[in-house]
């Protein structure tokens, strides 16, 4: 392909637009371009990146034995007011009506859809397991849209749902999709980790993310170097700690706290360490309100809480809510006569008495003990798992990384074909609920990760399977005929050994030309310039190494697609 | 791929939702299913065809010089409204707002987008010419969606775009589109005929309708067999009449027509031919109301009488508009003396006198002279061409066809630069606006008409191209040993020479399984019954012309192989 016959506008400047480095590389190195807060248009090199994405994915379903079908955007509300989650889903959903006066939506999501059209065309064992699959546009309204592609509103997703007739049959449906998954990220390229994570708006018994590892990644993640262990720390398990001797405490005191508000204050102030103060959170959730108690230096996890009460949201309250339920101000909330449930963390077990706050402006107790000064309402595992702490599995210390949440597989049971009706029937003629899994990947997420886990100072380095060209050639004086008889040859010779090429035939200074061979992250360079010319060679460079090499013009074609084909997957 | 693990339901009853074969086919045939009106699924057999389509489509707009990019579907509304779209389009356009309360649309066209794409990377005359195109799913919000694919509100569709310096490089690129278009339809195997069209709500100077022959199609389309020409009726010129002898008309007179309304019944009631009347229709557009008249027996045509008054929407008027204008009832409508503009057509020129409406209830004029009984406010050719009519390019008569639409050509000229401001400076720095052209395929309709042209009372014919299968192998009783062998060698034979077979591995009567291989409509169908394999042979039969070989096992996969190959485009 002749760059001067392209839009592939690069950008010499950062986009102010821009915070993250995906972000900001994929608008220089003109992949695309927004057309609306969270919505971008792909432009001809962003578009073969996404190909390139969909072509591996695509490959690796169908040999996981999954079958492609395509779903529409615009869904009816009946289905998800059938599947209840017409109310349940937040604002994320984009509701309209149609001319008709329907109400409809944009599909961030197709278990609804998907289920309707099986309980239609599925009614027997015989035809089960299925695994049903599509690539497609996807519209999730996301609050504040940002990073690019990496939390777009508008993006294109593969979604895939599996039905089975038995538990058994799920989990081995759910492993090939783990499996799968694990092979097209590697096929991408790309250093991930699968990790336990939480089932969140789309339910079911349990999940896994597939986490490509940046720092800029928003998620958290927990991994074990000794197990193997991996989870959200949204979702890690916390080891309940060793027993340890209990201190008797003594009688509950009311001691004077004034203005003092934080744990760290509040512990400063009495001369105590932070881990012996309880600090109690008020979660507002659709199960009612709730106070939790964790440690002091420890941090109330809100999907847990979630999860304990069987909630769909939990939120911490307000400062209006707070004043109401405690009576006091923000920072003097406690267990000790509060009108609502107290979930106690496993940590507070076991120790004497804590510092809490009093329900009272500048006012806390020293010496509360659960049971004897306050009720708990129940003990569980409610805090968020922290870099040190011992790994759930093995008890090893556990480490802390940041990544990019690429993939997403659930199992979801029958929360789906029991709401909707979808049953088949078993070999006994007995009417049963489907049993379902779904499974996610983002596509431009996946390209963007790439980006962000695959960058220098120059630009984008691009794993060679998805890399929008294979190899740049690079003819320097392009009015000379010498120079373009050669690169016409090499060119192709390459296209003729099925190799991807961009040829920078511009008329533009080879500084300009080699920067923005950079900045697109093409994994091989060959540069046809006036000095190689007279010796006879190409002089190639590889984008990730920076290695050069100086190859025969007559065998650098065949050089340059053995040295692509080692790199594809 | 083996039908017992694919979701290919087909019915054996005709779904009485379907009106058109092409709908009632692709239901039964398992290759769509309904979600909403007008919103269908792809099963995995429909979306095979549908990316038939779109690779033929990709290959000869990439062969023609395009690029591909992906634009999103949902649109801000700020572009609409900079383009004046936001307030013309109708309801076709489905408008809602964002959780932000801003205005958007899901784009059922994309020249707004790509002209705010264009002009921010496009800058200067030698990023010219540039055709930038996808394939992306569009809403149409149609007030009646029917036919299934046919006439749907969620659809494929390619979308291409050109942008040139001047005139003569617009031009080009037309034509190299329209020859890209007649290789498409072409290679899909199909019958069709390029024809002159209107612009409609697209706009721009001149356009051409891509339209597959079939009864059942919804646009009618003139063809001259002797010179080639061709138009949608709607936009087809006709001849203006030879200018005849005038009988001079004697003065103009006026006769009762009590409860005559209608042409046939005035003209009978005077014992007048119908073509001696005149009729006088009203039309309300945007540009005011406006009385036309043609030829008793002739049609009016209101893609005519916009285009002559550069009006964006024509109607007729209803009753109470007619009644208000004429001060008479319908039926009684006349030139003389109508207050809004007249325009005649030219058929009614040079004759003498016109039996016309007295624009009072039961009353007519006989021998009613333009000019010099009534004002006229322009003379255009404002009727429907018909079957018979001499052709406007070469006078013998034309015949008029049923056609379906798959593609439509724009030249746009300068219609959406000029009201988005997209300019570029030519080689003198002279800031110009670019010229365009837009060019659309519908892809799902394309493959609903090529069942409307292919099919016969069993099922599909598809062409080889477009076939979701090429062959489909048949084994007869799929619990014997030998039939198992001999068909998984079969089977390999051909996937191995890259033929896409399907296997119908079911353990289902003979009979059922021919009537699916039928209805399916897969061109080869190789059967390995007990009779042909005592033999060594496999019995081939072609789907349309329903030949039938018998041929030997050994070489079987070797001739189905080239049989395909042969059919293929």
């Amino acid at each position: 392909m002749d760059y001067s016959k392209l839009l592939l506008p690069t950008l010499k400047e950062e986009p102010a637009e821009a915070e993250v480095v995906s972000h900001k590389l994929m608008l220089r190195a003109g992949m695309i371009r927004k057309l609306a807060a969270g919505i971008y248009s792909y432009l001809p090199a962003g578009l073969r990146v996404l190909r390139k994405v969909e072509a591996i994915v695509r490959e690796e379903m169908n040999r996981a034995g999954a079958q492609e079908l395509l779903l529409p955007a615009v869904q009816p509300a009946e289905l998800w007011k059938e599947s209840g989650r017409w109310e349940f889903y937040g604002k994320e959903l984009l509701r309209f009506k149609d001319r008709h006066e329907r109400d409809c939506c944009l599909g961030p999501t197709h278990e609804e859809v998907i289920t309707d059209l099986v309980r239609r065309d599925i009614r027997s064992y015989r035809q089960l397991p299925i695994n049903l699959y599509q690539i497609q546009t996807k519209f999730r309204d996301e609050i504040r849209p940002r990073f690019g592609l990496m939390r777009g509103r508008e993006f294109t997703m593969k979604d895939a749902y599996s039905f089975d007739a038995d538990e058994a049959g799920a989990d081995e449906s759910y492993r090939k999709m783990v499996d799968a998954y694990v092979r097209i990220f590697q096929r991408c390229g790309l250093e991930f980790v699968p990790v336990e994570a939480d089932s969140g708006a789309i339910g079911g018994s349990f999940s896994h993310e597939f986490m490509v590892l940046a720092e800029s990644g928003e998620d958290a993640v927990a991994a074990c170097r000794a197990c193997g262990y991996g989870a959200n720390v949204e979702k890690a398990e916390v080891r309940a700690p060793e027993p340890e001797p209990v201190a008797a405490a003594g009688p509950m005191e009311r001691v004077d706290t004034p203005e003092q508000r934080t744990v760290e204050e509040i512990a400063a102030f009495l001369g105590v360490p932070p881990s012996t103060v309880a600090k109690t959170l008020l979660f507002e959730t659709d199960r009612g309100t709730v106070a939790v108690c964790v440690r002091g230096d420890h941090d109330a996890n809100p999907t847990k809480v979630k999860n304990l009460l069987g909630a769909n949201t939990a939120e911490l309250a307000g400062e209006a809510a707070v004043r109401q339920v405690t009576g006091a101000p923000v920072g003097y909330a406690g267990p000790v006569g509060l009108p609502v449930p107290v979930y106690l963390d496993q940590a507070l077990r076991g120790a004497g008495g804590w510092v809490v706050g009093a329900n009272q402006a500048g006012s806390h107790y020293r010496d509360a003990v659960p049971g004897r000064d306050f009720r708990a309402a129940g003990w569980a595992d409610l805090r968020t798992l922290r870099a040190g702490d011992p790994c759930p599995r093995c008890g090893q210390p556990i480490a802390v990384k940041r990544g990019i949440e690429v993939g997403h597989v659930f199992k979801l049971g029958t929360k789906y074909s029991e709401s909707l009706r979808a049953t088949f029937l078993d070999a006994q003629g007995t009417e049963r609920p489907l049993i379902m899994g779904c499974y996610g990947i983002g596509v431009g997420r996946t390209a963007a990760a790439a980006i962000e886990q695959n960058h220098d100072a120059d630009g984008i380095v691009w794993p060679v399977p998805l890399a929008p060209w294979e190899v740049v050639v690079l003819p320097l004086q392009v009015k000379d005929d010498a120079t373009a008889r050669v690169t016409a040859d090499l060119v192709r010779g390459l296209e003729a050994q099925g190799v991807e090429v961009l040829v920078d035939d511009r008329d533009e200074r080879p500084g300009v030309k080699f920067k923005d061979a950079d900045l697109l992250g093409i994994p091989l360079r060959l540069t046809v310039g006036p000095k190689g010319l007279a010796q006879g060679v190409a002089e190639a460079r590889e984008r990730k190494s920076r290695a050069e090499h100086r190859v025969p013009l007559a065998e650098a074609a065949a050089w340059a697609a053995a040295w692509v084909q080692e790199r594809r997957t």
